[in-house]
């Protein structure tokens, strides 16, 4: 329903937005994220390319978001790495109903027109505020108390992409 | 989002109602619904085994619905070969979150669910009515347009499966 790709986007995503400001290499985004390091490096290069996120090469590279994250949506995540279709069209291409799609295909187009409308309405900002008794992404505690306890860790790497 | 193969499924399980009490073998199956016969079986294959449709060998023999189309449901076609899965716990096995999903886990599977809501209420007869101006699922004309000026075509071959 939600590709693999699309899912470990928005973790990766979601890991540059809770650190936003500092360079992160993909061994450390990967370390956190739970993400395949070779897998995550594709992905970054898709967002990359796509304007997301910004790679910095050298020894204090890595990566940074490239957009606020207020004004960064799910929708913008999801449709730079494994976009979502709608059908606009017969996809058997029956020339009589064109764009007068037939019950199926229009159900199928509602329901993804329905998930995309929800995706374009949060933020990625939004997912790291912590609600009460909620969890944060990716963290085991609230990012509050982590910033408490221990310092944020920045661990560029030389030759990070 | 809606995967290629559920999709297909969809498209043979809306033919085989269309046809019900009919039987079909896949190369029909395939020509209406330009699903490429190879993949079809495969799909049909999972369909079987899910129990939604029957396989007859024999030279008369072919695919038939095993189940009222009345009381079959979108979604149990796509459980049946694509299953939609839903997020019950952490995907990154974070202990401290368990059931309790962050913001970005809980939106994902909002979304899902809501999928699977509306996959539920549909059942494949109520795609099979047609609407005023509405297009009927694989065929250029209305069902009854079709029937009224030429008969429903019939060709078990011989080791259809």
């Amino acid at each position: 329903m939600i590709s693999q790709t699309a899912e470990y986007a928005l973790r990766a995503i979601v890991f540059l937005a809770d650190h936003e400001g500092e360079s992160h290499t993909s061994e450390r985004i990967s370390a956190t994220t739970k993400v395949p390091v070779g897998y995550l490096s594709k992905i970054l290069q898709g967002l990359v390319r796509a304007g997301l996120v910004n790679s910095q090469r050298g020894p204090y590279g890595g990566f940074t978001l490239a957009v606020s994250s207020e004004k960064l949506t799910v929708y913008d995540v999801v449709q730079a790495v494994d976009p979502i279709h709608r059908i606009h069209g017969c996809p058997l291409e029956i020339s009589g109903h064109g764009v007068n799609l037939c019950p199926l295909h229009r159900l199928l187009d509602n329901v993804v027109a329905s998930v995309e409308r929800s995706f374009r309405k949060v933020t990625i900002h939004s997912l790291l505020l912590d609600r009460e008794g909620g969890s944060h992404p990716l963290c085991e505690f609230p990012r509050q108390e982590l910033a408490d306890n221990a310092p944020a860790v920045r661990r560029p790497k030389p030759g990070a992409s």
